[in-house]
């Protein structure tokens, strides 16, 4: 189970992230039901960037994969085609990607957005990357 | 901070470009977080374009840039493909523009629609100009 | 039918009212259709006001009576207990008045809110006899 | 303006005085155009508290008073009954508190749910005093 205490230290790494690349990010993280955990807005975000974010964490926990993977499906004459209409609104770009456990089982998502694609996937990596140096210590 | 009466203003601005141009307009005024400061819709103008003047307005705002600049990023194949579905629905087609004060600063946004997009557009740049000239007054 | 100069004059009416009350409202019109036709949001006036000026204005028009009214009959063990969950969410206390024609005929409604529901009320009412003064010339 | 490292400080005072009175809150921070600047649901908490802390935030920035004292005029036969269906779902029953800056002026609002109505609010406001202890330093 994803506790409070590893979504905010991954927010904490998401944020050093942010401003490494000299970005403003909304950070989501949701739990292993795909509700919301802990949020934060850097100063100066995008205010429109805030429903994204938690959109992208949620849908990267309801399909297990990389939003971005999904957005490859979803594209015209694909499997998934306007899949972004079901559950009051995915977002299908890059920016969330699952937390998995030390097992590899998925725990919950952290979505990030604020920047180009390729920023706001690089500060969810980020994110990501505190809890697995957590969980292998 | 945006005043009612700097958007009635801008909204008697573009109406007056709207009339040039022959054009029957939904006009709609956002502040700085987003929500509804003024509307007006024009007699005889699309019913459906009143929510799309709205959307445009807050998407905008949302993203603090011109909504026409959204939807090249927005198109199949593109980064931000069916960024529409997040914010309780974007409009990424011209006609939205954000609002800056003399500093630069966001501090809301114009959405117009009822006519083409380039019309849509130039309407909302008329209402823009119209707090520019009296910034600078 | 409304025109949106006539919207505009019974928005002027409202806010000088509701400066003579020194209140801060937010002000909507909605024609026949029950549809957003003008709105103005006065500097200072309560967020949560924006909304449900609207809805008061389209629950007078969905009822062709003031919503004061329909709250006297959707009290707990009235007629219509709860009607409030129609319609996408209605207001059912005062501030929504109809707005009648030279013939009686309905063809719109104003909705105000931002202080007690008596001045709320008494702003909507000074929006509505601009209209009927001008109506009577 | 409440910026975030204000927000995560609110936060984090609202979760110590949460664990005094041994429980479990969601937390939400909204800034003055009422849009989530920071949220954290603390282990074991109620998931359905989440979405009801975010609504006592909005809803005390949307009509900067306490959510109790809504609720106190929303009850059957007061002037505000049913004032819940606006503006996407309010929450009137006490752990919404606004935030104010130096000055006085409202720039936010907290929002706890989580354990009884007492305790909300004495969270909230746990979170509220650590804010104005910053601004007198």
């Amino acid at each position: 189970m994803l506790t409070l205490s590893q979504a905010e230290k991954m927010i904490a790494g998401a944020k050093a992230q942010a401003a490494v690349l000299d970005t403003k990010m909304n950070i989501a993280i949701v739990d292993a039901g795909a509700n919301l955990l802990a949020f934060a807005r850097m100063d100066g975000a995008w205010l429109g960037s805030l429903d994204i974010s938690i959109k992208k964490a949620k849908t990267a926990r309801f399909f297990d994969m990389n939003t971005g993977s999904i957005g490859e499906l979803a594209q015209p004459g694909g499997p998934l085609y306007n899949i972004e209409h079901s559950n009051g609104g995915l977002i299908s770009f890059p920016g969330g990607i699952p937390i998995k456990n030390a097992e590899g089982e998925v725990i919950g998502a952290i979505g990030v957005s604020g920047s180009t694609v390729e920023n706001d996937h690089a500060v969810a990596e980020a994110g990501v990357k505190i809890l697995d140096a957590e969980l292998v210590a």
